[in-house]
């Protein structure tokens, strides 16, 4: 059976958290490791963050036992706190641009939770991370890794993954860093990118460049189930992305066939591709190459500057000047939200992976 | 019961098709439609497409009674002709670069149909975009379009929809045309640099816009089942298709909250946004303003040139020249085949479509 | 969207609980409803179930908002108390008969939370009857009420619903029964039949009957969605359930079609059956009749007399002697769990209730 | 990915086929035994049955390469030939007591295809014979053999499976039978009961019983996943099934825990139950010993004594004559069509079959 998760939860209710079905018994949790993408997705505190900072202790009310995954359902709450739910309700009925509560309103017809964005909030992502650390040490039993950067912040751009040559130490490195760049430099760069933002009262976007190393050749299949379906699929649920493109993705289009064919080649015995502009993936299917993609997030829509809007209540035109704590830019922290996402992704795709039975028994 | 669709066959094989489940019934079928829909996929004779022009008309088997949609599955049979399987065998060990005949093998363990790339041919598009012409049928009840336009080929850009006020009078006006650009003189020199990638022995890539305009707000949802999420899923399955983005899309990676976050404001009554930089979806769900897209396609991997690959029998390094009819670039054909991904997206995102008894039924 | 529900959790565990979606927003939740459900299938204290009797109070952490459910995922969470483990660690690797120990220590490698049957217990209907209470209050609003109740255990058989004429004031009223059945007199004789068993050291099986009315014709499908699929699907997910019959059901075999064909007739405007024995389903899909459906429990595995088994360690021959806190007959309690699947299963079948905006949104 | 199969066609109109999607790839497909299933589905000529009798000869349009499964998806199609549409336009408003045309009429909107019953026919279970042929034929690469007999037929009972020894060789013995029963006198009788039944212008109805042997121990999940889940769910989709029931199944009503927990014993190293009445399944997971099953077909409802009815476009109460074809009972033929819905269902229970590469790939 295919693992699948279920996120659930509203910004200012009573615990957010997510419940994942058919992983695999027998994977002994890491809690570090987890706490440590927690951590990577928790709230800067150097200004390129909101202030709002929670803990984020996800605590497991099921699914694992002495340690181990059992297989069955595994479901982690974080409980909320740190809640100022007062910012909200002064303009509640005041549709935020770029936000989802006048699309949120008609589709829960007036009834959904409206505070911090309720179910619609990036706090969201935490149990998604939560559940992108699992999958990763499921997928660490199979050999692959999982790992992501900010490729770009506004006008300044880190230097890409090399699609042939990224490997699982460049990946861990990367990943260790509290800001997610390959070149430490540019990522000082895009820090003034986002508190330049800040000062100017918005917001500003960027992209998530992310590779998977490991995956055997011959996963996925070119229907609903391929590769890019299954990834785009998942990354599309991230609040804030608005773009996903494999390998060299919109590159593509002023390209000519003879210069990004990735042509094959016999290297010791095994099949490559001499350059990697296909991402990874060909018809829908891993090629052993690294998977790589990347997906853009638009600027946080929450700015401080004022706009304008409609109240849904009067239908009147107003003026808003959003309250409340914000981050000036989302991508910083959103490296290990793409990862967790890709790394769901590839678990979806490759299905069980094979454990042995636990040692004492037969 | 969400409508699904199944697409089947191999291009060499005995026919390809696609069973449609859960569409509603009492859809009277345009059959003129249909079949102008899949003359728009149907090769060129300009020098622009492949050689291998197929007529490429669906046999319906079962699903429509006496001109109406019955409501149970619907299955459209398309007999293969025009085969030349004899131009694959020669080469059949020689994994085609930048194609899946690597990854299919590996994905079905060298029992794959390999002439014409079997089920991983373009030729699969043909079934998709008829059960597209059979989605917007269904949708044209709704008061929904589909309408798509070549936005690029090679260093050649169209004029972009304008986002707020694409309607369907110029999505039908583009889509009557063999050649689907807004402004025909750019089409002109899109076909140029098709010719010149074809002389070139090479082959070139390009980007396709589609919008849908007539959905209602509040249609989607904010997790794998968003908009965005539903209708990459679908894109994604289309063969050379290597990024989606919604909207401005990656252009938001430099742009900055202020500028792109949509205002809104009541227009006599009607909540709109003054801009759509967010392509008609917010927090995954449609917002009532024209939904917008950009997909963009590789350059076919198949050109003229001499090529590096592997032999998959012996595992030697050779050179490959491939032989058989292609298309140098797939762009000029596959607007119709977004329109058709994006119109079944929208179907199974809005559900059943009520339609009232037959007339003559208590 | 279809709602689903995911349950999860492990008999001696942190937490069990079940994550909704898809529920239409809107709802009114009636926290007293809820409680007289769970009250429902706790232990009684006549002797005729298990000693551990939980409170079983779910705390709800998402997805309803000032009283309503707000149509993003609903999560509930039941915290274990009163657990005696180690009842359960002397004997953890004697595979209890009858009991899922044998064939879960293989799925789940060993790594499965043995402790009282774990995710296998049946404790995990306590979210299920929770999730089928919230069912219910939705399809209260289209008219829809679910009733089952004890139509048989071990000999003694109570008056069945009438096919045709059960209704919505009879189902109520066997619902307010802590012990539900028709005829409180023989319910007296089935307490007997398991108190009897109990003290044979043994235990007893049987059926229950459900009857779903106000479900308008023309639901479901005839093949994989029909009524019937859906419902034995989550019928057969509750423990102990070994068959599903519909209407007449297995007392077809011996029948002649002109004795059981449903005549249909005109009755003042409206088409109905005059006798039910298809049990409200015909070709899948709702008659307008009502739906009755029986479901057979096999006796509790957990007996006290001494059992043959194999110690999964050590692979030896061994007998057993179940200590630990049972019910002697699981049927008492098994009404309302019926009900729960029944009523989860009908939503899924009709899809959304169809709730206006809530009075104060445009 | 999970093999699915979709069955589209109508009674009357051009073909009948299924789709079949993530078949393994590389099954040799024996089309003798494919014409075996096919032919004991056929109508037979002792008049036990209709006189309408097809050959039905599936046509494969995709998804077979030189004789073997590609792994891409199979589709077969039956046209549908010796149709004799007028019969039943005389009557195309009369709902048929006990069919589909009332109910169907109101879920298609009176646009479903009407003749023979259109995709409500039990001509549908052709395709899904064809497709169990498959499915059994993957299954046979793991050791599984699936078998079905009739085990009654109104008043006359066929031996049961013994549910602990039955076995491969009886179950081909019992398939190798163009009517299949464990003891041929009995179905002797059974065959008169039938007979008897038209004569009396009626039908009757009966029993399978199904039996899988070689299906590994620990398949199968605890929730809606669990192997009488799935089981059930698409021996629900097949028309005239009104119950089904595992191992003992209605039988654990009126038993007692002791007498049927099925104790395990080691017998020469191998974990086995020495009883089976749990019919091969604890706990929704299979168990290694055989899976039993028994699902009940009621009389066939179109007979010829005159019935009561409702004219559906009038409303009026009229009498109904039906002329036609039809078989006085269906269960004679519905063995195999049980089979194929086992075969299917424990192929998507298990899995993929994993086969090697083809010889000549590396």
């Amino acid at each position: 059976m295919q693992m699948s998760y279920h996120i659930f939860g509203e910004s200012h209710g009573t615990g957010i958290g997510v419940v994942m079905e058919n992983l695999p018994s027998g994977i002994r949790l890491d809690f570090d490791a987890i706490e440590q993408d927690m951590a990577r997705r928790r709230a800067k505190t150097d200004g390129t963050s909101t202030t709002r900072i929670e803990s984020d202790c996800p605590k497991i009310l099921s699914g694992v036992f002495e340690g181990y995954t059992t297989g069955t359902p595994l479901c982690a709450v974080i409980e909320n706190e740190n809640t100022r739910s007062g910012d909200y309700k002064a303009t509640k009925d005041l549709a935020r641009p770029g936000h989802a509560d006048y699309t949120g309103n008609l589709r829960y017809r007036g009834y959904q939770d409206y505070r911090g964005g309720g179910h619609f909030s990036g706090r969201m992502t935490a149990p998604l991370v939560f559940a992108g650390a699992v999958a990763k040490q499921v997928l660490k039993q199979a050999g692959i890794t999982v790992g992501a950067h900010i490729l770009q912040i506004g006008r300044i751009k880190d230097i890409p993954f090399d699609p042939v040559s990224v490997n699982e130490k460049q990946l861990k490195a990367v990943a260790a860093k509290s800001f997610s760049v390959v070149d430490d430099q540019i990522g000082q760069m895009m820090r003034e990118e986002i508190l330049q933002a800040r000062s100017n009262l918005t917001s500003v976007g960027g992209i998530i460049q992310c590779a998977i190393v490991g995956v055997k050749p011959g996963i996925g299949q070119n229907d609903f189930d391929s590769v890019e379906s299954v990834i785009s699929r998942n990354l599309f649920a991230i609040p804030a992305v608005k773009g996903v493109e494999f390998g060299l993705g919109f590159g593509y289009a002023s390209a000519h066939g003879h210069e990004v064919n990735d042509p094959f080649v016999n290297q010791n015995g095994r099949i490559v591709t001499q350059t990697n502009h296909n991402g990874g993936v060909l018809g829908g299917i891993t090629s052993g190459m690294p998977i790589i993609f990347q997906a853009v997030f638009k600027p946080t829509p929450s700015i401080s500057k004022e706009q304008q809007t409609v109240n849904l209540q009067t239908g009147e035109n107003e003026k808003l000047v959003i309250k409340g704590r914000h981050d000036p830019c989302i991508v910083g922290r959103a490296a290990v939200v793409v990862e967790a996402a890709a790394a769901l992704s590839i678990l979806q795709l490759t299905g069980d992976i094979q454990m042995p039975m636990k040692e004492d028994e037969i």
